[in-house]
C-alpha cells in the first residue's frame, strides 16, 4: 500500500519534471482514467502525469521506481483487457507525446509521437498520398503508442500484417530511465538484438513507447467492398481461402460476423440486413486494385453460386456504409450489456470446428447464444457472451481449453492485460512463461511498469494456472 | 581452457544423446568446421555434434552448459562475420534437423527443420505453387535456421521484407534445455512477449533454432528483370524511388553495383558488360505482375532518357543470366583476394552522400578502389576493400564513423558475429547495449551460446568501443 505521504512527495517531484499543470491529482479528473470504456475494468489512480518527451518520461519512471510506486501507461483507453486501467498505480498519460514528423518520400516513413491517434496519423499520411498498413474501428481514439504496445491487428492484417510489420523503429523508455532510440528507419539493421521487436506487443510492461517510426504504403486507389452470405463457417473459410489464392495482394480484408451479430448491429444502428434473406455467416471482403476495376475482379473471383447472396459496394460512401455493419459491432454488443469477450485465433483450417464447438459450449453453460465476429482471413474470432454473471468463470476455462485444443491463441489482437493473465498458460508452455519472466526481470528489475499485466505480480508466483507443459 | 579430460567426458555424454556416428572428434573431419568460406575466420572445434531433434539439442546444451563448454551453431557456413566459426567451442551442426513439413493450403505456411537449405525449402514450396519471400545468392548452402538466426535479407527484401517478416513461428532451445515451441502459425497471437521475434536475428547467442514455421506466398508468375546504367548514385536512387512509388508491389528487387564490381564480375565469369558503354552505377531491377506484361510495365515506368542505357530480360533464362552479374559478385571479389567487407545500411536518401564519402575514405587510406554492390531499394550497400593488411584497422573505425554520421547501421544483413563486435557501439547507444546484456544474461545465464558473438565475452567488459552515448 502506498501512503499519502509517498504520493504527495512523488507529486512534488513530478511537478518538477513536467510542471504543475501536467500532474493531475484531483479526484474528479482522475475518474476519467479509472474506468475502461467497456465497463469491465475499474481501479484507482494515485495520480496522473503527462510527460511531453522521452526525457520527461525517463524522469517520471525513475521517480516512481525510486518511490516504489508502479506505473500504468494510458493511451486512448480503447483497450479491451484492462491493460490501461490503474490498480493503485500512477497513470502515465501519453496525450502530450503528440508530434507528427515529416513524411520521408524516399523511404515512405514517418515518425510520430506515441499519443497521436490512428486517425490523425492516417490523415497525415494521406496528405502525402500514403497510408498506414493497420486500420481498426477505434481509430478516432486508439493511439499509435497503444497500438504498438498491443501489436494491434484489425481488418487489414490479412494483407499488410499486424502493427509489428509497420514498426520500422521506435523510441522507448525503460523503468531504469534509460532511453532506447531507433528511429533512423533503415529497413535492414542486424546490429544486435531487435529490442523494438521485443517491445512491440509487450503491453507497457517492459518499456514506455514514446515515438514510433512507421512504414507507410501507397494503398491501391481503387477499392470495392462486398458482403457475402454463407451457409456456415466451412463455406465462409473455403470462400476466403479461394480468394486469398486467387486474388493474392488484391485482397485487403476478409472479415466475418454471424447471424446474431447481424441482428445486434441492425437493432443498434436501426438498419436492415443488406442481403435479402438471413444467413448463418456473413463475410465482408475488400479488394483494392492499382489499375483494374476492383468490383469486377471480385465478382470474377467468387463462385457464381454465391453471387445471389452478395452485395458489392463500389463508391466510397457505400463501401463505408457496408463496413459500418462490421465496425459498429463492438458498440452494438456493448449497448446490450457487459459482455464476456474472447479474442482468440486458431489456424484458419480449424475455424469451422472451433466456431461450432464454441457455440455449443456457450449454449450449454449459459443458455445464451454467442455473438461472433472477427477477421476470418487471419483466423481471429471475437466471441462475445452476454448475460453471464461473475459465477461463470467456468466458461473462461472451457474457452481457453477449446482454443488450446484447436492449436490457437487465447489472445489474438487484444493482448493479455489483466483480463487473461491467469490463462496465459493455456496456450503458452511453462518454458515460454519462464523465459518471459526472465526478460521482464532483466528489463524492468523494479517491476515498475504494468504490474500485474501479462504476467502476474511477482509476489503471486502461483497466479498462472495450468501451464500446458 | 577446456582440458582433454573434460572433452573426453563430454564426448561420452553426447554419444549417449545422439549416438556415436553423430559426435565428430577426428581432426581431419573437424577441419571442415574450423574455417569460414571467406578465409577471414579460423578457429578450433573441440568436437562437433549433430542432433536430430529439439530434445537432442536440449540434451546437448545442458551437457555442454554443465561441463562449462561453449557452443557455436553451424548451419551452411555461408555467413560473413565469423558467427559460425568455433573458438574452442563445441560445434552444433544442424544438418540433421532436416524435416520438411506439408504445405498448409489454407494458411500458405510450412514447417521446416533449421538445417534445411534455402534452395530445398524453395523447391518444396514451389511444388505447391508457392514461394519463400526471401531469396539470396547463397541459396544452395544457406540454411533456414541460419537465415533466421541472422535475419537474412537479400534481394527481395525491398518487396517482401527480411526473414523476420516470413517467420510466423519457431521452435528453439535455450541453453537451460528449455524448449520454446510456437509452430501453430496463427497470424495474430498477442499472448505474452514475442520470444520468436527476439530470437530472430540474435545470431545463435540466445537460443538454438530447431524448426521454423514459414509464411509462403504466391509470387506473381510473370517476371522481367532489367539492368540500367546510371551516371551516379543520385540518379540511381532517384530511379528506384520513382519506381517504388510508381510500381508499388510490382517492384520485387532493386539492387545495384558499381563499375569496379562490373569489371570484377566480367573478369571472373569471362563475360562482357551487357550495356554498350560502362557506367558508374548499375541498377538491376525485377518486376513481377500477376496478369500484365512485366517488361511493358517496367519500360513504361522508366524515364525515357534512361531507356538507351537499359537491357530488359523477359524469359527465365535471360533473367537468370542478368542476375548472375549481381549474384556472382561475392565470389568474384573473393577470387581476387581476402576482402575487408562492410555490410552497411543508411536511409535511402543518404546513399549518394555515403557512397561518395566511403569511396574517398577508402582511397585516401588504402590507395585502393572499393568494390560496392548491394540492395539500393532498402539502403543496404556492401563495400569490399581488397589488398589491405591487418594494419588497416583505422579503416574499420572510419567506416563505422561514416555510417553513424549518416544515421545508418554497421550491419545491415550479415549480422555482428565476431567480426563487428567491437563496433556495435558505433550505431547502438550504451542504453541499448546494456539492455542487450540484460536479455543475454536472462536467457543464457551460463553464457553457453555463441560466446563472443554480438556481445563481447563477459570477462572482457571493456571490449565494446566508443558507445555513442
Amino acid at each position: 500500500v502506498v501512503t499519502d505521504e509517498v504520493v504527495a512527495s512523488l507529486r512534488d517531484e513530478l511537478v518538477g519534471i513536467v510542471g504543475a499543470s501536467d500532474v493531475i491529482v484531483s479526484r474528479d479528473r482522475l475518474v476519467a482514467y479509472e474506468r475502461d470504456w467497456t465497463g469491465n475494468w475499474e481501479g484507482r489512480a494515485l495520480l496522473a502525469v503527462r510527460p511531453a518527451t522521452a526525457r520527461e518520461v525517463a524522469g517520471v519512471l525513475v521517480a516512481c521506481s525510486r518511490a516504489r510506486v508502479t506505473v500504468v501507461v494510458h493511451g486512448g483507453n480503447t483497450g479491451l483487457v484492462g491493460g490501461a486501467t490503474p490498480d493503485s498505480d500512477v497513470v502515465l498519460d501519453t496525450t502530450r507525446l503528440d508530434q507528427l514528423g515529416d513524411v520521408d518520400n524516399h523511404s515512405f516513413q514517418v515518425t510520430v509521437g506515441a499519443g497521436v491517434t490512428l486517425e490523425r496519423a492516417q490523415g497525415h499520411a494521406r496528405v502525402a498520398g500514403l497510408d498506414l498498413p493497420v486500420d481498426l474501428g477505434a481509430r478516432s481514439g486508439a493511439t499509435i503508442g497503444g497500438m504498438v504496445a498491443t501489436n494491434a491487428g484489425g481488418r487489414l492484417a490479412v494483407r499488410y500484417g499486424t502493427m509489428r510489420t509497420s514498426v520500422c523503429g521506435l523510441e522507448a523508455v525503460l523503468s531504469t530511465g534509460r532511453i532506447i532510440e531507433r528511429l533512423s528507419g533503415v529497413l535492414k539493421d542486424n546490429a544486435g538484438y531487435d529490442l523494438p521487436a521485443l517491445i512491440v506487443g509487450s503491453e507497457g510492461t517492459l518499456a514506455v513507447v514514446t515515438r514510433v517510426r512507421l512504414q507507410l504504403l501507397r494503398r491501391p486507389a481503387r477499392r470495392a467492398a462486398a458482403l457475402v452470405g454463407a451457409r456456415d463457417y466451412r463455406e465462409a473459410v473455403a470462400l476466403v481461402s479461394h480468394l486469398r489464392a486467387r486474388l493474392s495482394v488484391s485482397l485487403e480484408a476478409a472479415d466475418c460476423f454471424d447471424r446474431t451479430a447481424m441482428e445486434a448491429v441492425c437493432a443498434y444502428l436501426r438498419v436492415s440486413d443488406p442481403l435479402s434473406e438471413p444467413h448463418h455467416v456473413y463475410v465482408i471482403l475488400q479488394v483494392a486494385e492499382p489499375n483494374d476495376d476492383p468490383a469486377a475482379t471480385l465478382a470474377a473471383a467468387v463462385d457464381p453460386e454465391l453471387l445471389d447472396a452478395m452485395v458489392i459496394a463500389e463508391d466510397t460512401a457505400r463501401r463505408r456504409a457496408l463496413w459500418t455493419y462490421r465496425e459498429a459491432l463492438n458498440e452494438a454488443v456493448g449497448a446490450q450489456g457487459i459482455a464476456r469477450k474472447y479474442d482468440i485465433s486458431v489456424p484458419i483450417a480449424a475455424i469451422p470446428a472451433f466456431a461450432e464447438d464454441a457455440r455449443q459450449e456457450v449454449e450449454r453453460r449459459t443458455g445464451a447464444t454467442a455473438t461472433v465476429y472477427g477477421h476470418l482471413g487471419d483466423g481471429n474470432l471475437h466471441v462475445n457472451v452476454l448475460g453471464t454473471s461473475g459465477a461463470d468463470d467456468g466458461l473462461d476455462v472451457a474457452m481457453a481449453d477449446l482454443v488450446a485444443a484447436h492449436n490457437g491463441s487465447i489472445s489474438a489482437e487484444h493482448g493479455i492485460g489483466r483480463a487473461k493473465r491467469s490463462f496465459l498458460g493455456s496456450t503458452r508452455s511453462s518454458a515460454e512463461i519462464e523465459a518471459m519472466w526472465a526478460v521482464k526481470r532483466a528489463l524492468d528489475p523494479t517491476e515498475t511498469l504494468g504490474r500485474g499485466c501479462v504476467l502476474p505480480p511477482w509476489d503471486e508466483p502461483a497466479a498462472i494456472e495450468r501451464s500446458s507443459t
